[in-house]
Parts: structure tokens; sequence; C-alpha cells
């Protein structure tokens, strides 16, 4: 079956959401909105999800399963760190270039109100990813014996800044696309970050 | 007269709109609340501003002015193009670090709706500046003889990226400061860009 057709309904609710508060706002989409958009009726849409707040987070840990799919099983396959290094470089620009993941995963990075509990919830997984890119940066640094004095977690905010900062600038038809931006990106990180 | 005890009424709604965004929230904060925060009559507040809307248009140019105060003209004034480039370095991540600028600045990064002629001028100052950072990097490529594949470009954004990230994880209390940051972050633009 081909992946485009699933019909999981909360799938297409929390795709849908993700559409329209990219569009209106998250403030400015009501629950009223994301049952029109996806015609349900509004008991429909409350039979999955009681509330915008179960959404955005359940769109937010979504966004978090995407990122552990597409980037962090992936890489941890790779066995030469330096090479797992590249590859998580490259899945990673790849997710946020890709126009179907982009929608979702760019929730993570805006800041809307969570519930506390809700919020560390996600905020743990966030942690998870930039503490397994801080101890990678890391095992490269002692394969190479690196002089320099930019430390693992500093390099690992500054790799994940670059990558998340995409979401501001990068435009379809612009110049810098996933195959010009990867081997820059890549070599800006293994001679900066590695040097 | 000391800088803090500023009395212009619009700088105070700014400023303390600013504040309101970050704690509540863009769309849940009413000009009823701002007036309230700032003990204002609601006439009061409106003869400032006639709207919301003005209020983070204003906030928005506010913070571009402040950039171009702290970091581009004073980096400006440096007649060697790398140590213009580290300068520029320094006092960007300076702004982003201050307390005061950041609550400030901070809201540049947010996607909160504008209407699409106040988003123009906004942008418009914005690419200024990132055009600035490209050639400065193209500038400081050349002097170098630089051989490296990166492009002034994508220098430029993953430049701007790794610092404006910082807004994302930075904590007062965290080892990451000013005075660790700076030196590992220039290290990292000098080493990886200009490589």
């Amino acid at each position: 079956m081909p992946r485009e057709t699933t019909t999981d309904p909360r799938q297409e609710i929390l795709r849908t959401s993700a559409r329209l508060f990219q569009q209106q706002g998250y403030d400015a989409t009501s629950m009223n909105d994301i049952a029109a958009a996806l015609k349900l009726s509004k008991g429909g849409l409350y039979h999955h999800f009681q509330s915008k707040d179960e959404i955005l987070f359940n769109l937010m840990s979504h966004a978090m399963d995407i990122t552990e799919a597409r980037v962090l099983n992936p890489a941890k396959a790779v066995a030469d760190p330096e090479e797992r290094l590249r590859t998580l470089i490259r899945l990673h620009i790849g997710v946020v270039l890709s126009e179907r993941d982009r929608e979702i995963t760019v929730m993570l990075h805006e800041n809307h109100p969570l519930s506390p509990m809700l919020r560390k919830r996600i905020n743990m997984r966030k942690k998870d990813y930039i503490h397994f890119v801080e101890n990678l940066v890391a095992e490269v640094h002692r394969n190479r014996g690196s002089k320099g004095t930019v430390t693992p977690r500093a390099a690992a905010f500054a790799l994940l800044g670059m990558i998340n900062w995409i979401y501001q600038w990068y435009k379809p038809e612009g110049s810098l696309q996933a195959h010009n931006l990867v081997p820059q990106f890549t070599e800006l990180v293994l001679g900066g970050i590695l040097a």
C-alpha cells in the first residue's frame, strides 16, 4: 500500500493540524478549524484528541518519532564514528528539507504553551538527541586525536543550530538544496568542530 | 542619567509586551493584559499603539535597531576583515546572552502573524544583515586565499544558525557562557567556514 494513502485517522489529524498551525498560527487555530479542515464532526475530532494541547503534544512526539526513525536509528547502525556523524548530518538535513516531514518537525522548535509535565517529556527526548550528538562528537574527537578547543557540547549545539536554523531561511526554489547543502555543512562541521 | 531609568513610554510598552509574549504566548496576550501590566488605561495604551500587530512590528523593528547598534555598526568600524568577523561573532553572541536584549531580539525568530507588508519590511532588514555577514565571509575568504568549498552564503546561514539557536538552549546557570562560548564558536567558524 503506498504510504500517501495512510488512513490512520490520528496521523491525518496531526498532519492537518500541523499545516493549519503553520498557516494561521497555533493560537489562532481552533479545534473547530481542525475538524472543519478534516471534514470531521466536532465529536469525531474529540474522539481522538481531547484538546489542542493534546494535539500539540502528540505532534511534537510524532516529530521526535520521525527524528528517531529517519535520523537517529539509521545513524546508530553505522559502525565508524566519523561516518556515523556524516550520516547524521545528511539525514537530519534531509528531514528538514523534506516537505512532508518539515511541517511536523518544525513544531519542535516553536515556543507554544504546553503544560509543564508534557513539556518535560518532550524536552527529555530532545536532550537524548543532543547527548547522542555530543557523545558522537567526543568519539570522533578521540579517534582523530583532535587538539581543538571546541568542546563536544558546544560543537553539538553549533551543529544542531546550523541544521535546525534551516527552517528559518530554506526556500524550495532557492539555490541551497540537499545536494550542495549537505557537503558544505559536513565540511564545515568536520573542518571546524573537529579541527 | 542611568539607562535603566528611561521613561520613554513607547520603549516601556515594547519591553513589557515582549516579556508578556514570552511568558504567556503572543496570541494569549491581549491589549488589556499589556495595559494592566503597565498600569495604563486602555486609552493610554492605544494612544501609543493601535493594535497588538503594531506592537509586534515595532518590537521587531526595535530588535533590529538593537542588532544594528550593538553588533553591525561596531563591527563595521573594524578595518581588518577577519577581525571584523571575530567582532561580529562576539557582539552577536553578546546580544543573545544579554538578558535585557534577549527578551526583545528573540521576537525576531518567532513565527507570529504579521501583515505581509510589515513582514516584508522586517525581512528586508534581516536580509541586509545576512548579506553583510555573507560579504564579510567572502572578503575573509579572499584575503586568506581559502580553498574550502563552503560558499559565503552557506557559511553565513551556518554562522547565524549557530548563534541564533542559542536562544533555544541557553541557561543563565549553565556552563556555557560568553567567556567560553565566544572563543569556541569563533574557532569553529574560522576553522570550519574558512578552512
